[in-house]
């Protein structure tokens, strides 16, 4: 396992290619992306609970905190390169074999499975906070002054068209309005 | 809620304090830290769990996403500086501010004393995750070239005697082991 | 003396918080920030003396030199910290004790006081410059495309009311125009 | 072709990641990389020819250029992915569409093939430029300090089969000297 | 040889000193210039070739690849340096005597004055990819939200004056475009 | 006066070349060494003030904040430049322009030659603290785990031989002493 956690350290050291490819001067790297995912998946698990959904924190947390752990082998290969190669397929195995050194090679497989395919409630609640807390990154960037991540705003159509919208749409309209406040200044 | 993930990309730009003091140019941030705890947490209590011992693994990892939140307001204040400064009640209050907007402020804060004053088993589990990260991270800065960090090493003590180190001391004593090694050569 | 001029070496590798938080990657340090509080703190100090005003160039270049040494232990604990932490009562201690291996621990601490407690000529003259000088890297910053650093422009007030404003009203309202100027484009 | 201009830009701002994952901060970029790959390529293929050896210099200096670009959509996946998924075929399918904005795809693809393939002496001498290039960065690695980079010097086996140690053997061996030098001291 | 290839690695880590003193952090290396510079007079020589006009596409290439080598040793001395030192003076002795230790330092230097004194086609011709890769860059730079970039503008006059605007009219004008497309936004 | 403050920002923009060219990543800025070389005048005049000694504090200070402005025009033009061109007469060309918008050109020229000439017991007391300065810095890096910094230590010889040796000798081979330290272990 120590060879594992020592691997999952790349995680830390790479950066998210989609900031730096548009000129962000060392960005945030996967593992920081992450982290804040699994805050996000904590939160709003949590809140959809405290609603009545039936929802199993644990398992999102999971899922959360395993989703982009192929990428301490894969780096995070930029849309550009995926009409090249199949990053899902790697990705795949690169997870699988990762995690045979973990407690629970099995489990832990079958929860990032239901997250890339978005199978469960969970695994689609871990997308919707994987696209909310890019599109937060790219409201702090811009607000820094940085410019040029039109692009990924994009990702706006899912976060609308996802079920949590009926119940985070505050959230991610409050967003779209503080962007929509700085540029008009 | 929309304020509080913005103000938690603190833990982002936030650099770990201890390794740039040492002279590490663009050290992991406070954010890389607190993603492979949890990830280290997830695993050890996966395998307690397998091994019969009680521990709730949803606690542990709310209480490692957690732990360090509150450096998103104090930063991450090092050792020297807590000789004059009383951080931990700092710390207290800024992590109990920063909770009221999430969805459970109470429940959370509480798991957060947990880690804080190891009063639980999954308080405790994550302080061992916490300190064997940071080895992790030192030896891996060592292995990269990085010298003067044999401070950190002093952590070792804590994990030796915690009551996880029955279970966890092959893990401890591996890094050790590689560490060795690497300065034999 | 000579622990002492490596600890404060650490004022080279310690970023501004400020800059950092409002995402400037790799931002000036504490040396570079203080070094410019010293040249400001000449030349205002010199002009001074040639318009008549009795100012003690010597001792001001001290304070200026001084200033922010604390930070050598504390770091630059932002705002944001100082709602929950006594910045201004560890900074003390801190200087005083870091001062113990110097040439003059109480004159330098007397010294320091004056600009902390803005108690003489030469301590607000430092403290002038200590805005001013923030207040030209904020420019700098915005003049590059950064943004989100309005906040600091709040220190333009300090600024005004300052008994120096009189003799550097110039330069003050000179930076804001050349602000605005730079807006309009 | 701008379009195609500014898309090569991205050789830039990507990082070299076999040295990322090994901790060098902030290495190399792959143009930086690309460059030196060129000059070497030039001082050889113009000493090879003094020595009476056929090479076309200018097909040479194409290659070397060329080598890399698929990375502009590709980024420097490293040799961990490489495992999973197909890097030749994707970067072979991007220089070509890339290329096709150029004035010559046809015959740069050619080219690039020829290096790739190792068909042709002008993309053999490249791909031994490629290497020593390699390996001179990592001496400089490793002479700034940085370590763990052992793995690297693996390449010196392809360079001393290559049919052109027979003329650069010196320059190989030199170097292997210069490091065994380095770190006996 | 092996000396001079290591000290050719300066490029890679000395910065474009024009971004930097205009507030761009951890600008292009160089190399990055250099090696975009030899891109752009790639395709550009080949096109004029295509078009009937005669030129040495391998010299155009050495030149490009040599023309920056001098600051090796000078560093990217800025304009305002430039006004106090013989910059021009000094960057020739210096590629004189770095390029003692290569192939062939006779004929690389007088490639090396075509283009810095203009007196060959393809020494033009580098010039004028020289301007265009600063231009594009700057671009890039802005795209990405930095500015105070106008001074490097200055160089539109020179490549309209030039005898290859009649064949690169387009991408100059195409590159003039797009920024303002991007100013109106 | 603004337009100089603002100029005299570049010294914090500016990297000092020797550690860069040395694979030392993101070095200190040239503000950071002249901060401390102030700090260190200011603890070695009061110091020989205190030993009866009779050395201008004021003066001394002054020099040291002064004696690297003209890198704001000329930057750190590395040793290896040298050799090429005439820093000395560039640099005081340029802090002679430089100081025209300051209070009291001719003054602090004067101040500036001092040092640069070695003419005054200030002037030589700021080229000690200039070099013991670069000595401590070399030893911080070495620390930390960086080599190829030998070179720097050659300042030893004019250390030694300063007249403050007699004075500040337990300084300089206080550090000789623990750079020993850190090499045997």
């Amino acid at each position: 396992m120590l060879d594992l956690l020592i691997e999952l350290g790349n995680l830390k050291r790479l950066p998210r290619t989609g900031w730096l490819l548009r000129g962000v001067p060392n960005p945030e790297s996967i593992a920081d992306h992450s982290y804040r995912v699994a805050l996000i998946t904590l939160f709003l698990a949590d809140e959809l609970k405290k609603r009545g959904v039936e929802v199993n924190v644990e398992r999102a947390l999971k899922i959360a905190l395993l989703h982009d752990i192929g990428e301490a082998r894969i780096t995070d290969v930029p849309k550009t390169a995926q009409h090249y190669l199949d990053k899902g397929k790697a990705e795949r195995r690169a997870v699988m074999e990762l995690l045979l050194a973990s407690p629970m090679p099995g489990e832990y497989f079958k929860l990032w499975r239901e997250y890339e395919e978005e199978t469960s409630l969970e695994g689609k609640l871990v997308k919707f906070a994987d696209r909310l807390e890019m599109l937060i990154q790219a409201f702090e960037y811009e607000k820094a002054g940085f410019q040029n991540l039109d692009e990924f705003w994009g990702a706006l159509d899912s976060l609308r068209e996802s079920e949590f919208y009926e119940h985070f749409g505050e959230l991610v309209e409050g967003l779209v309005a503080m962007r929509k406040q700085k540029r008009l200044r």
